[in-house]
């Protein structure tokens, strides 16, 4: 298989490809054009048709728009993440609802019962972080179906972020991510990808 | 938002919103048509572009293609979960490696000290997890890409998974997915989903 002829394999179109996985690159910098309600509203109108265990869709997703709340943030993340997080349009805490197995006997009507099957808080948070991590997979090829650029930031204190913008104790916060318009200089060089032999065996 | 006005809110075109996300499904059937090698080397040439933390891409795909091997599996899965695995087309077992530090110098060059960030075991298990299950996100919608249909499936005993396939102590199984080419009777109805208002708030 030859990267050449790959693309020639998939349904979907070349420029689809590009912009969401060839092309798409971590945004470090952005311009400050804004992000909307309503791309976000336009996002999530997508990606919520994504697969979860139980139809649980445990992601919750709290946007910092305000200075005040950017400011809470901010002592949370890793130093070299704290500048572009400052200044990004967008700043997203990714967060699982432990507590989702509430909403089953709506989402998963045919299997009420699966609310009873997760009464176990341990279990319940491992399916949480599980379903809201493939579902942080879709958000993120999302962002770019909305032509934006993602910024994920896995260097920050997950549990001080939780304490912080979650005390109720019913949420884990998974990832924060700054969504943008790519600024001057956002891109760091790719960096190299595991072959297809690296990754898939056979038995 | 209406969901009139959200597709075009976005870059992405709607035939390809459709193909990845708003037409897409969870198949239980399958037609016999193979998945061959080349469709399954296309998707992982498409998504291994998606971001992980410390660039370190720890998915590993296992594909169970002879009988010998699809017998192993079945009896780890629950049961409503067997006639259907059996006769897929292809059978993944989708895995983190949990040694994925080794490969850092490699993959993040610019930082090969990060290895020694992961000496301990239980952090490097969970980042592993966490990374390779964003991966799951994206191989999905890989699948889709190349117009064929996944049914990922939750109900397994994920612990003798990992020690009927990966008896090495460094991966662990986090998802079984059949793939194909949906069969007579492949959906069942469209479950509910959550709207933007359930699940995005802003501070």
């Amino acid at each position: 298989m030859t990267a050449a002829t790959a693309p020639d394999l998939l349904a979907l179109d070349r420029a689809a490809q590009d912009l969401l996985f060839r092309a798409a690159r971590t945004a470090n910098t952005f311009t400050d054009e804004p992000v909307t309600d309503a791309e976000v509203a336009a996002i999530h109108d997508l990606i919520r048709y994504g697969p979860t265990a139980y139809n649980g869709q445990p992601l919750r997703v709290l946007l910092l728009r305000s200075a005040a709340a950017r400011a809470r943030l901010l002592p949370h993340l890793s130093s070299s993440n704290r500048a572009k997080t400052a200044s990004a349009p967008l700043v997203a805490v990714l967060a699982a609802d432990v507590d989702f197995h509430e909403r089953l006997p709506e989402l998963y009507p045919h299997r009420p019962q699966a609310r009873d099957w997760l009464t176990d808080r341990a279990t319940r948070v491992e399916q949480a972080r599980f379903s809201a991590t493939l579902q942080i997979g879709y958000l993120l090829v999302g962002v770019r179906a909305a032509g934006l650029a993602a910024g994920p930031m896995a260097g920050f204190d997950a549990a001080g972020v939780t304490r912080e913008f979650f005390p109720d104790g019913r949420h884990e916060a998974l990832l924060v991510m700054n969504v943008g318009r790519p600024g001057p200089g956002s891109w760091r060089d790719r960096l190299p990808r595991l072959t297809t032999g690296d990754v898939v065996r056979t038995l």
